[in-house]
């Protein structure tokens, strides 16, 4: 076996929020190698390049690239000599940098015309650059004036012919544009000078706006990131793999956060670029003490903090639980209560895994904070543990658990949904938005490849419930039956607090989609939802302690999802009983 | 003269946060006439279809539409029988709700084929509502199938030929897609059943996301709706004008100040068409009792709530500013100072009118609180008065006011801003967004038309501030000079604590636009910047009183702005000396 270097990680400084200290102490304490020096982030710092190119070397940081430098090429000539008087002034920075690398982006200015012109005047740029020992990374910008995709800035690169000219590549520009990055493969190693990685989601928008506003890091968006960098990778290319995301919460997200976010995105890349890429690739980008997610078989336990333990334990009996030393259990469903001063909330839940300690090992490499317990804190405050369930309890109107429902600022909902993936190896399903009565929520979900534990998450998109006396990031943990109507009827009998669904609601149902059984939906309160692949009958308690409640759901045939649509009447339903008029 | 009826004002609940119940009592309470009953409000709610109808009724509101119903015509046959057995479940609500309009949107499914069979069933279906009194108001979606435009929608409509199909005319979906609203006063106005308003910012990103998301009032985005409103009026129509406007901040905003700002936003589109409208329409729609804003001459004064009120008084006299009683004064700039216990803050200033009363009476017409002694409060929290300024003190170093910079949540801007455009007559001027160092900023102005109130809002984008050691929410007041640089040497040698700006800016300046003056601007910390029309120096104080900072400004040649790009170099230092490295 012959030795392999792994691919060197950088990040730009304009992912992250701060001065321009702040930004260097959250990626050296991340474990990057590098970094981009984002140009205003060294134009407002009080420290001189000097002091930036120390401050990198104590952190062990180095410097791979000064950016961005813009609409220099194929200009008349008295700009042309304003711009290589501009190029000569940053040159200076960046040897005080000690960098030796300036992104140049095509032009955006009308005046720019031909590819000859472009060609020539880099060509000239170049060789300024060589007489000092630096280099120009040309790229094209998704919405440059008339180089706008990699094969055209090639092209100009390539009819520049000068050695201290050469390409970047941006996974964004390339993608955005829909452009086939097969293409790459054939550019030799020696003129790809930087790649830079962001993802991000599929938005139908202004290029400009979509770039500058919602880029992700990778493995949070809709690009294929894994076969693009697999064909820059294919080339020999060895430079670092940097990211450049401009995200509006990242800017104002705390750095030290982010930056850790972002290494673990590149970790779950270069994860996922081990198996999915070509031979020659594979090893080269293996992340070393990183074991693939043991398979789950379910949740040994949920747990739910709350300071309304008594109404908890009361409902749940009524479910058809039984309590068995400090759990309550009814098939595989097993739930446990502890008491908090403050709002119920899911507080904890354990992951049957094939094998433990592999699973927390994944986990720890993941960058997952490790409690002094040993159990893993999600960023949404959530603690997991993985273990072996015992044998389940005997079943009854209930059999297990569908899924538990958690909450997450919507600032934070691209990270932590990445942390659940990638930590306990579960795949995203597909994503709904929904007008709740206080606001939209957006729903994530995602589930380990046999279904058996699936989490979502809720958000409220900006900042609900700040006027409305709505209920506050609800939490749910919805269990599985074989007779929803049965379950509601019999559990409704036995005192469960379960939630009234307004007539209207049953009306429009009937409406919209005739379902079998309505006046039984209707007596019973049970929700109702179709698609192509089948139907869910599912229905709620109210809220117990402030925020939490129970579901129970039944799938029939193979229903995708959670049933979103109908979570706006939950939503107004859980409002609680408001006096009639008259 | 003969008896004119003002229009009938309404708003579709869709617009509004909260249950049906939260809605109805905000539309009452903002004194609209009427609502649109949005079909998903009615479906989550507890009260049956005749309770709403009896609360309506007892808040003295018609309701005018029942809306939306989806994809109905140019189907199958099976499909159109499930359609209008959908249809009739509706009538029964409509019915009982007592409302005879049902809005019927073109449809979006991809079956949808043909106009003569849209025509045909669109026949059908009204003829359907007027068997039981009702009517049917057919509009284009703007991302319809295969109407998406108003002109193919009344193709339509002409060719069914039924009295009880008519159009609804909504200005997003008219204006979003170019469409020339001209040939809106060919439509005969029995034609027109209902008019429904949105203006929205002019974005270029999917019509549906837009739609659905970035709507705004009448005169907060960047639609004509003066136009398309005349265009409207002008065919006699004679219905309600009424808002459906989706906005995810509304969607979660308390619904008591939306339906305020809802119904300010009608009453400035109103006075906008009685000057620019045709003349038929001007006098029907002239807000009874809304005087024009009499010209402003500048501010009367400034007044700072601060906990430092010690540090500001000598920073004042350090910039030339004399005591006259309870304010500082320097040519025609006054300020007060008062104290507090919490952070420095703009309180309240004074408008130098050219008729006090008259500009007090426009803000109560236009819903402005006023506060028990007489003063109005913006929604940013500011009191405004009106006066007459005194006569100006010797001028100094400063010769008067040029700007107030206030602040306010990003969620909240659209509201404020046309607050004060219409409250005070100030015109917008172009809005600028900057990547501040602790996120990106949105910096909103308006004017008089003369430049001499000139007010800026800058507003953080989702939550600045939340991790980072910034300075939360900075508002300022800028003083004009007629030489900044030697204002700025000399307020200095007299102990102004002025802000620093580092090294790296003059740099990156003289590399940019190689500015006359360098070395005197880098010596005396004065920002510069240059437009088409001239040039900007300015300068500013450290933060007093942790939020408020004063700001010198001179303005040479016609420079238009306010310098915003240097902002994040002000911003950075204004976070403060930190340690350097070594």
């Amino acid at each position: 076996m012959h030795d392999v270097v792994s691919p060197r990680l950088g990040i730009a400084t304009v992912c992250l929020s701060g001065t321009l200290d702040d930004k260097l102490a959250a990626v050296a304490e991340a474990g990057f190698d590098g970094v981009e020096i984002f140009e205003n982030d060294l134009v407002v710092s009080p420290w001189s390049p000097k002091q930036v190119r120390d401050r990198c070397a104590e952190l062990g940081l180095s410097i791979d690239l000064y950016q961005p430098f813009r609409d220099f090429e194929a200009v008349a000539p008295d700009v042309l000599a304003a711009n290589l008087r501009r190029a000569e002034h940053k040159f200076d920075v960046m040897e005080q940098l000690g960098v030796d690398t300036m992104l140049v982006c095509s032009s955006v200015s009308p005046d720019t015309v031909d590819d000859d012109l472009a060609a020539e005047q880099l060509h000239l740029l170049a060789s300024r650059a060589a007489r000092r020992g630096l280099r120009i990374a040309y790229e094209a910008l998704a919405w440059g004036r008339f180089v706008d995709t990699y094969d055209h800035s090639w092209r100009i690169v390539r009819r520049a012919g000068h050695p201290a000219l050469g390409l970047c590549l941006d996974s964004f520009h390339v993608l955005s544009k829909g452009s086939d990055p097969a293409g790459i493969r054939v550019i030799p190693a020696d003129k790809l000078f930087f790649l830079q990685l962001a993802d991000a989601p599929r938005l139908r928008m202004d290029m400009l706006q979509w770039s500058r506003h919602h880029r992700l890091f990778p493995c949070q968006g809709g690009f294929d990131l894994v076969g693009f960098v697999d064909h820059v990778l294919a080339t020999g290319y060895a430079g670092p793999l940097s990211l450049e995301v401009f995200n509006d919460v990242f800017r104002q997200a705390n750095p030290h956060h982010t930056a850790v976010d972002a290494m673990r995105s590149l970790l779950v890349l270069r994860e996922r670029l081990a198996v999915d890429g070509s031979p020659a690739v594979r090893e080269r980008v293996r992340v070393p003490g990183l074991p693939p997610a043991p398979a789950a078989a379910g949740y040994t336990h949920v747990e739910v903090a709350t300071p309304a333990a008594a109404e908890l334990a009361d409902t749940l009996r009524a479910m058809g639980f039984h309590r068995s030393d400090d759990t309550w259990v009814q098939g595989r469903a097993r739930i446990r209560l502890r008491g908090t001063d403050v709002t119920s909330r899911i507080a904890a839940f354990g992951v049957d895994s094939a094998d433990p300690a592999v699973a927390a090992r994944r986990a720890a490499r993941l960058l997952a904070p490790i409690r002094p317990d040993g159990t893993i804190r999600a960023p949404d405050g959530t603690a997991i543990t993985f273990g072996e369930a015992p044998a389940p309890a005997e079943p009854g109107l209930l059999t297990g658990i569908d899924h538990i429902s958690l909450t997450a600022p919507f600032d934070d909902v691209d990270q932590t949904a990445l942390f659940y993936r990638s930590v306990l190896g579960l795949e995203a399903e597909p994503a709904a938005e929904f007008a709740a009565p206080f606001g939209l929520v957006r729903s994530l979900s995602a589930s380990d490849p046999t279904g058996r534990v699936r989490i979502a998450h809720n958000v409220a998109l900006l900042r609900r419930g700040e006027w409305a006396p709505a209920v506050p990031d609800p939490q749910h943990i919805a269990f599985t039956t074989d007779d929803a109507i049965e379950a509601a009827s019999t559990m409704r009998a036995n005192g469960a607090p379960l939630l009234d669904i307004p007539d209207n609601y049953y009306d429009d149902l009937d409406a919209r989609l005739a379902p079998p059984r309505l006046d039984e939906l209707r007596e019973n309160s049970v929700l109702y939802d179709r698609d192509r692949h089948g139907e869910l009958l599912h229905f709620s308690t109210r809220i117990l302690g402030g925020r939490v409640f129970f579901e129970v759901v039944q799938r029939i045939g193979a229903y995708v999802g959670y049933g979103a649509g109908n979570s706006p009447v939950r939503m107004a339903a859980h409002r609680g009983q408001r006096e009639r008029p008259q």
